[in-house]
């Protein structure tokens, strides 16, 4: 194609994916083959309905994160692991998941012309999880083990044989997801006073930790903001203190009992003067429903935990101050949640007349 | 919140929404009220394994509308349909849908502060398809009568109530869905050779040819591109002639028998010296998973009918052109056709231990 028109006469540059808009920032060289489904650059959207709760002039927004290629803020990590794989030659990647992570695994894996492996617990996962993976072109392996087993084996595999692993402990993650800060930021103008987001494993906390202290050494931004973390009260170890045996929540993407980056979010509730907070499933429920009915903004369950938190401490929130909260996956990942626990009205065998259906609207 | 910092640091100007971006072409005002939950601005993204399959020089892009708000190209619409519905000061909207429209109109009514009500068939309808409507707060009607018996009642309802239509002869909804033509010129430099776009109801190729004339009007691309318009062979009275009185696809998204704009797009495939062409289920089906599995892309079966014709008519892609397949919802509407029609390998059983797990993956 002869681009025959000057880029000029168009009002504004492509986004070409965060590896090359933030490349200054990430571990990428021009060697690094980048594979990109162009993710990022996701809405940061005002939520004035959730602000008037607050009140006090309090500014809120959302980073609607689940409008990322694959669902959820999943892909800005991937495409920095998947593009370092290749970078390094490999052929296969394997990860152990049942949601969000195998569905980023695989399509950047099969987009960079990898195979893509994802271990499960056998009998553990409804097959509408898999729905992504098993589309994108992922092997499937259910094995006769609980999911503590595949993440052990995934590990194994990942030293003995030519497959990398893209499980959170794959250091080129944090890296990807910390972009989400710099786009919070670049939006804004400055870092927002405060920063809600849900915490399951605690690597995308701690990421977003790095890329706000990151852009304030680059002078993007001349403040930080608190950090504050919120979990399901049923899968809660960083504010118990100790390891969950056997976590519960709706919110499945952070039914997580033993977080890897464990001790890196306590640094960053500390560095931040941040807090941690429990969320009750029926806190997650209202906020998720509240998002939706009154904002237009539909999220995963444990998207909302963000929200939830927030509502919950909202008294602590400063006059004037700027919030954003985290929705870190899109909700058409989970609709049976919406089928559940929804509150509109459905009625059902109207006649088929104008004056029937007027009745039944209230008029 | 105080923006100390200059606006220049910022590396991009945010993106407000189609009807802030587009303003000069758009039928609002200052007075409008924008309803907007950031719609638009979806990603183009080459699709080399697809250009691999024609060779020649052809360059392939899709333009991924699945990555709207509310997970399709419908959003484009209906944020000039709501915006224009609050200035004329509308407490409700209605329409008659079962899928996209549906989610769509309940998501910006909401956002708009206004009551949404989605007629449809008793009986007729898997609930998953209304899970986002439902979450969103709309409220649901199920008549006893048929698709068309609900679609006249909604028309009459908006003439003697007063309550909004936002379905598709809404005419603010072609003025939105313009934008994404908009959208490619901006990106490619100029209108692209050939633009390949799923058909049912007709509207989006109509939206499409008439932003593409006005960019060129207005000096933003010297040229205009062949309209290639694909129907479902169940679902294409376009090509036969003819209204089919039951049309039958697994594109539900496209599934329409009697197009609403039918005389348009007729208009437009003249006009443009392009041509519409029928794709079977099965050439639907390969394109959706080439499309996912080679490109980590993951589409509604519908929107793969654009990438299905490019594929049977690639022959007569002229050497070097650039070629734009418009993907028109998101995968994750409709998770049971990937489960039902992928062919990845899935093996259960597997015993815990890193040699049995090794030998699965064929090492």
């Amino acid at each position: 194609m002869t681009l025959s028109l000057s880029a000029a006469k168009s009002h504004r540059q492509p986004w070409l994916g965060l590896i090359e808009e933030y490349r200054e920032y990430l571990p990428v060289s021009e060697k690094t083959p980048v594979v990109t489904l162009q993710e990022g650059n996701t809405p940061l959207i005002p939520v004035p309905a959730l602000a008037e709760r607050i009140g006090r002039q309090v500014c809120v927004f959302v980073k609607y994160d689940g409008l990322n290629p694959t669902g959820s803020f999943k892909d800005r990590g991937m495409t920095m692991a998947i593009s370092k794989a290749k970078e390094a030659g490999a052929k296969a990647v394997i990860c152990a998941s049942t949601g969000n992570t195998s569905a980023a695994a695989a399509a950047y894996a099969r987009r960079g012309g990898m195979s893509a492996f994802v271990l499960i617990p056998d009998g553990y996962v409804a097959l509408g999880k898999l729905a992504q993976a098993l589309l994108y072109g992922a092997e499937v392996l259910a094995i006769k083990g609980n999911f503590d087993q595949a993440l052990e084996i995934v590990r194994e595999m990942a030293i003995s044989y030519p497959v990398t692993l893209v499980n959170s402990v794959n250091p080129y993650r944090l890296e990807g997801q910390k972009t989400g800060a710099f786009e919070i930021v670049d939006v804004l103008g400055n870092a927002p006073d405060w920063l809600c987001i849900p915490v399951g494993n605690a690597g995308n906390i701690t990421a977003y930790w790095m890329g706000f202290c990151q852009y304030h050494q680059a002078g993007k931004c001349d403040r930080l903001p608190r950090m504050m973390g919120f979990q399901a009260a049923g899968a809660a170890p960083l504010i118990s203190g100790q390891p969950i045996a056997h976590p519960e929540t709706l919110a499945t993407a952070i039914r997580i009992g033993n977080p890897a980056s464990w001790e890196k979010a306590i640094a960053v509730k500390s560095a931040s003067m941040g807090n941690f907070h429990a969320v009750t499933d029926e806190e997650i429920l209202d906020a998720y429903r509240l998002l939706a009915s009154e904002e237009g903004i539909f999220c995963e369950p444990a998207s909302a935990a963000s929200v939830a938190g927030m509502l919950q401490v909202k008294d602590q929130i400063p006059t004037g101050a700027t919030v954003v909260c985290v929705l870190t996956g899109n909700g058409l990942k989970d609709p049976d949640t919406a089928i559940k626990h929804n509150e509109s009205k459905f009625q059902v065998g109207i006649a088929p007349e104008l004056k029937a259906v007027a009745e039944a609207m209230g008029f």
